[in-house]
């Protein structure tokens, strides 16, 4: 099956008899090429992932062209600024899809790698090779460089994927999908590795997360809203990131510089991003950290709202019981005054999404009785909680942040989109 | 919150309003458990396995004779010997529990290892911890045996368990929950770190498999059928065993010797597991192996059911469509010659359920092939599909085989009731 000039996938949702049977389809195609992906080697895939970026760059113009269609039903829809800013594509943006291709080709390749190879009283070998999920089905934004980061990373850990973008997309989609399915082809892997789903219409989401038959995993992209309904629905497993409701607990033995310091970047370096500090919890002995950093977030711009005992100590308004389980993504505070680092992993375990949480302290013993009790997916000692991504910890590239605590939590990067499968070696070996 | 004299959880189902208000409060008791568990020390938990397993010693006459009430009942409602004989308690059978207790205190504790610790560029120091899961709720059939299996399992590995078992079982497993909370208690865990649920009411497992706010992961033992409408009912992650359609596979290469032995352990050691082999396939090459092979099998009172070219070179029923799919779990086997690896694994891979396969090869590129396409939870070569098994595995003891490919693949022991966390170490680091 090979795509047409006109078509994107190789099946149209418009001479399907319905989104349903197009989708079991796309499903059954996904199926039958991840047989191919899971025996792929990894110069194939890496071949497949450079000749996408070429097909892209040689694709610029009619990426801009069908982009430029997607902006314009944009504007005319009355599309915010910021997300027709994230729809948009510039020659820039496209090189930088071409580069994370060219990236993703240098990461380690994490199939076929065979851990805990041990010999057995029976004597048997058994051990455990990392092997592709499968299918995976994304859904996102209108951001078309999800449409690249994900096929890179599906294809990359072995799996074939199913893509389903924001509708305002479609178009940018389509453009996008036939310059892959370019690159698989040359590269001799099946153009159905990843499929980009060719309709807007939203029963393909329904189907999508209820093919347990085709589709092994599903990662959801978008609002808290939206991915618990998708985790609701699913008869697939979820790869979820809810929240972000992140602390920083500055301890009553911590250095004030680095506390005053990590607490100003978790906050202010980048306000709507999930590992941004929501609320600050202060040790009453250490309060003075309070009084020097409060400045410099006002001077930011930054909202304060505060306990009972913050407000004795700064000019902020109440915080309310709402405001402790808030994520804000915008620049507010929460601020709490406590007496004991017991009660701040208390309210960080209470109030908190399992994200991400940071202690700043000296004390050796409040560090490790931290790092084990507050139960996030990312937990820090005297670090921001901006660290928490990807890239900064060094998985090269990643799908999303789980806030799932089976398969895989935080950030998730190739290996999160693999398992483990049990191998055994004998020499006539049976059991008795 | 301590168990009485005469309750076995600290709520009665009798006393709560409903079995809702009732799996809520065992919910949040279970929660709040979970975080006394997730910081408990290896020595902690040991001490509550050995205090738990003298507990059943000097309880055995109360258990032996709740176990008596269930069997009378279980007698009177017509259930079958084999049920009765799986619900039956004996001293032997508890000394088994006992030791089971024991054994699995010896094992290493998977919480709080850390991998992965690397610096990295920004200068912060990244790794992995293993931490439990939180709340694992267990479904499980009448036998009291898995209550002592799953309350061991669990403990180790820092998770409170809510455990449902089988109806007919329900005063075996009151009087062996007092035993488990007298354990916990006399080692200064909280009591609610097991609970086993006090009602036979259905509406109880509807509600365990509904709160994700509550419980963590689901392991649902029993049927097929049972399992897929825990896993199509549930909002919680679902460890799922479903069919094993386990195959042999003798390829042109074998060592008939081999090929004999292991075909006729994976078929004959034992007919009711799900290891089982229940469909051989055999190289038209090899067909000197099925001639030496079918009448041991059939001495064995096994019964052959062929394809049209077996048929043509034994004695033997014709295999329909439907028994290449068929999990037998009795002395029936289906046989078919094929004429290549390939078509081998493509016949794996579209009847199986991805438990456990192997093949009978002394070709090196034929094994290696086997390994990474067939795409099962345990790929063997040359050996017996009897091993797939937790003990035989080296994991100490299983909660259960997985046949999901997310979390955990294949058995399932202390490690597939944790996931990992990361954690960072920095000195003040900030994000640029």
């Amino acid at each position: 099956m090979h795509p047409t000039d006109q078509g994107v996938c190789s099946v149209s949702a418009q001479a399907a008899t319905s989104v349903l049977d197009y989708m079991q389809t796309v499903g059954q195609q996904a199926r039958q090429a991840s047989t191919r992906l899971r025996a792929a080697t990894t110069a194939e895939k890496n071949a497949a992932l450079h000749a996408i970026a070429e097909a892209l760059l040689a694709d610029q113009p009619a990426l801009l062209a069908a982009n430029g269609r997607d902006l314009a039903a944009g504007r005319q829809n009355g599309l915010s600024e910021a997300l027709l800013d994230r729809l948009a594509l510039t020659p820039e943006r496209i090189q930088a899809m071409v580069d994370g291709l060219h990236q993703v080709a240098t990461l380690q390749d994490p199939v076929g790698q065979i851990d805990n190879m041990e010999f057995l009283p029976s004597g048997i070998q058994r051990g455990q090779m990392r092997v592709p999920l499968g299918v995976v089905g994304i859904i996102y934004e209108s951001r078309p460089n999800v449409t690249i980061d994900a096929t890179a990373l599906c294809l990359k850990s072995g799996n074939a994927a199913i893509l389903r973008g924001g509708k305002e997309a479609i178009h940018s989609n389509q453009a996008l999908a036939l310059a892959v399915q370019k690159g698989l082809q040359q590269a001799g892997l099946p153009a159905e590795a990843v499929q980009i789903i060719n309709t807007t219409d939203r029963a393909a989401v329904g189907a999508l997360i209820t093919m347990p038959e085709y589709v092994d995993v599903i990662v959801p992209r978008g609002g808290k809203g939206l991915i618990e309904r998708i985790a609701n629905d699913a008869r697939v497993p979820v790869i979820k990131h809810l929240d972000g409701i992140c602390h920083v607990y500055v301890d009553a033995a911590a250095d004030p510089a680095k506390a005053v310091a990590i607490a100003f970047n978790a906050k202010t370096r980048r306000y709507g991003v999930c590992n941004a500090m929501e609320t600050l919890l202060v040790h009453a002995e250490a309060t003075g950290v309070l009084t020097e950093l409060a400045p410099l977030l006002v001077e930011q711009g930054v909202e304060l709202r505060g306990c009972a005992r913050t407000q004795a100590l700064l000019d902020c308004v109440a915080a309310s019981e709402e405001d402790w389980s808030t994520e804000y993504l915008a620049p507010i505070l929460s601020i709490r005054i406590v007496d004991s680092a017991d009660e701040a992993v208390a309210h960080i375990n209470h109030y908190g999404s399992q994200h991400t949480d940071a202690i700043v302290t000296e004390s050796y013993t409040l560090a490790r009785r931290f790092l084990t009790e507050v139960d996030s997916s990312s937990v820090m000692v005297n670090a921001s909680t901006a660290f928490a991504d990807g890239a900064e910890y060094g998985l090269g590239a990643e799908i999303g942040i789980s806030t799932d605590k089976i398969h895989a939590r935080g950030p998730v990067g190739l290996i999160g989109l693999t398992s483990q499968k049990y191998i055994v070696f004998g020499d006539g070996h049976i059991r008795a």
